[in-house]
């Protein structure tokens, strides 16, 4: 019983070495443990429920929208893999093949699916008729495989869970229109649940998904300056379609080809968060998919009537929002540390001095804020700062993109700030290929997006200069 | 526009060919269809939408009696598999293996997690120390694949989605308890939500899961006399432990052996609803699960007003429970059969006529009864006959499991039943496997449990004649 627990364990400081810090974090927030199996996790309890709030949230919005959910197979034949040529070459290289069932080696190699256009193109064309079948808005929240060689927890990882949506439209514009539309939802998500500042945009051709037409994307800035890509939507126009042989019989009674879309968005997201609001003490979450909001720790819980008063204040609060009490026998010190490092984002001490007072003291995650709460205004100051956790964890993520985006103008400038200055480079593009490659070998950036949001910083490609009239997002990417 | 949809296409009726029947409903009902992996289903969004209750219903459940959600990989090293010898003679005849990641043919093959005691227990062996760690109360919901040689959809697929909780206690006492706990949240859900009553008790040794001391069961009567086994739980005592070398300091300062257990789900209660209440026409759903509680038709809809009403009516419902409206151009006699096909508890017609007299026509779907309801009353009978649907499909499974259940004394009496009469048998069984061997190989029937309500029918056992103490439930089973 009185045997205590050791203090928090310590976190490598970011400054010291990020990518440490990060693995830190992962493992000793209790978001995931390694398994037997490289680069594929166990999510623990604290971490799936994040994924869970994140799903929650998305799902319904993906409803509003009149998508439905649906669940095809986790196995692709190679020969329903192999029907699309750029698609199979993209992903073959990376899949997990099935041989065997039981004792017995299969006529025909599984993939575990790495993505399901294939399985839905299948899928479509068993049930797609008429125009009076389309549109078709289906989602599914699965797991998918790709053998990647560099894996990081929630960041690159063999096995993932995501959402992959797969749509199909009577014509071009409908499914164009659905993929920005579900673009729109991903950055409203990023920026109002996770509190992720992101720019929208297109991919260029060598960033495309392979098979797309068109890969839009949301981009967000890590602490480290490091961009992340963080959803996708894909326009594939009538590719797949092609491909697989689907068609309807349109209004004007003629066979036409219909257009489709997919777009996905997965627990890489967790990673995202870690890495956005993350600081030296752990885990810092933004309210909406904290799992815990608010955490209540007694204070000399020994004296009388201190952890029933802290019991009342839990199941007042149980009302309005994520609340869980500790009331085990570690110190309120270690407690302190603990949920820092959990990153929860109210933390509510009541002691006998408060009590006396009819108070409590409630000490915000972000900046360490501390405030003197009546218990009779518990319920209208509690979702007030929440809600300023919120708003300014996103202020903050804003602020520092911000200061971290720089512009470059000539192939010097581009080299000096990606050799000093982690961050977003803004920089025109002349639209060739080859620039990009040389900008990758000679400054190790990528282009990130051609955003909707277009500055016009420079009038000739940063790399070639030649004119040039996109401007690119360029960066250093996970 | 004008075009006419072809009329609800005809099922096979239950009398004429029952398997035929089945299929028939699961795939013009829109549950599922077939893809190019034999045993793989795709779950269309009708048959989604079940699943979503049944789970958003069970995992409430779980979570209200403490348990977390987790996710564990879904591939196994194969020397993780090995390592409980019963376990791994249970399933590894049946498990897809991955020998190749991308072009490079691995190291050690993995096996798509058939079931996950084995994940489990690496994992707790990770984190489990200390009695404080105790008990984990674990649950995930994945899909799992088993390499059947013959498969249905729903009821035995290579593919499919579950729920599986994985426990570690303490003590053996409180891991019994737990056990016995889910069985009971198992039976609960499946009476109170599926409206389908169960028989709960324990597993013969014969037909105990791999690896289990003891596995406890839900029975349930089908439509057709046949049994399904719905849910069960198992408890490991500390083998599982002592296979992976899982131990914990206990109170006392020693190191023990943790006990475990885990329990289970799957797609399958889908299989089971279908199989218990639908009919000629269809499916029929339990209100609890259904994902359309009441279908609004308005008839005569060019008529003025009538599909405003319509729409006003189904907005009221709207805060109460799930409604749609159909405002196709397809006939109200083709809607009817439609949604009856479907399975839509309810349905609400409404034209002129009823809106002169300010009411509706609401028909039940389990008995086609019809009441003329009152407009203002919306609110209150609405709910009240969804509530006698759940009540009343209740009752009629329970009222058909209790005249297809009989009693067998002896030998003959058993073989008789089993030949003439589908349906439970109870009986006396010595508890000699030879016994039941037998009465497989002559009756065709398995024993399905040793029930928890206990009845002496006899002195001897049903097929020995040695004396006999204990009941069991015999049948033919899915």
């Amino acid at each position: 019983m009185a045997e205590q627990k050791k203090m928090v364990e310590e976190i490598t400081s970011m400054e010291e070495d990020f990518a440490k810090w990060y693995t830190d974090v992962v493992k000793k927030a209790e978001l995931i443990e390694y398994t037997g199996v490289k680069g594929c996790m166990a999510i623990r309890p604290y971490g799936y429920a994040i994924w869970e709030n994140i799903q929650s949230r998305l799902d319904s919005m993906f409803k509003a929208l009149g998508h439905e959910n649906v669940c095809m197979p986790m196995f692709i034949p190679e020969s329903l893999l192999n029907k699309e040529k750029e698609h199979v070459a993209g992903f073959a290289p990376e899949v997990a093949w099935v041989t065997y069932g039981g004792n017995e080696k299969l006529e025909e190699r599984l993939c575990v699916r790495p993505t399901s256009e294939t399985l839905f193109c299948e899928h479509y064309k068993a049930i797609v008729r008429s125009y009076r079948d389309l549109p078709k808005l289906y989602n599914q929240w699965v797991s998918v495989v790709r053998w990647e060689k560099t894996t990081r927890p929630f960041l690159r990882s063999r096995e993932f869970l995501w959402q992959e949506g797969h749509t199909i439209h009577a014509t071009a514009e409908e499914a164009r229109e659905e993929t920005v539309r579900m673009l729109d939802v991903y950055a409203d998500f990023c920026e109002n649940d996770l509190a992720m500042p992101v720019i929208k945009g297109v991919k260029t051709e060598k960033e495309r998904f392979a098979g797309a037409e068109d890969t839009y994307t949301v981009e967000a800035l890590m602490h480290d300056g490091k961009a992340l890509q963080s959803a996708t939507s894909h326009y594939f126009g009538d590719g797949f379609a092609r491909a697989f042989d689907i068609q309807f019989t349109d209004k004007d009674n003629t066979l036409k080809y219909p257009f489709q879309t997919s777009w996905g968005s997965t627990t890489r997201l967790i990673g995202a968060v870690i890495m956005t609001h993350g600081d030296d003490n752990g885990l810092v979450l933004p309210p909406h998919i904290a799992p815990t909001q608010v955490i209540v720790v007694p204070v000399a819980a020994h004296k009388a009537g201190v952890t029933e008063k802290a019991q009342e204040v839990t199941a007042r609060l149980g009302k309005i929002c994520r609340v869980k009490i500790d009331t085990t026998d570690n110190s309120p010190g270690w407690k302190f540390a603990q949920y820092e490092m959990k990153g929860v984002p109210l933390r509510l001490e009541i002691g006998p001095k408060d009590i006396e007072k009819n108070q409590c003291v409630l000490v915000r995650r972000d900046n360490r804020e501390k405030a003197f709460v009546s218990l009779d205004a518990l319920e209208t100051e509690v979702p007030k700062l929440l809600d300023a956790v919120q708003q300014g964890l996103y202020a903050r993520a804003l602020e520092r993109r911000e200061r971290m985006t720089y512009t470059a103008a000539t192939l010097d400038e581009l080299l000096d700030v990606a050799e000093h200055k982690p961050g977003f480079i803004k920089a025109m593009w002349c639209g060739d290929r080859a620039c990009e490659d040389k900008l990758k070998e000679l400054a190790g950036v990528t282009s990130r997006c051609i955003p909707f949001e277009q500055e016009h910083v420079a009038d000739t490609c940063v790399c070639c200069g030649r004119p040039a009239e996109k401007m690119l997002y360029w960066g250093k990417a996970y």
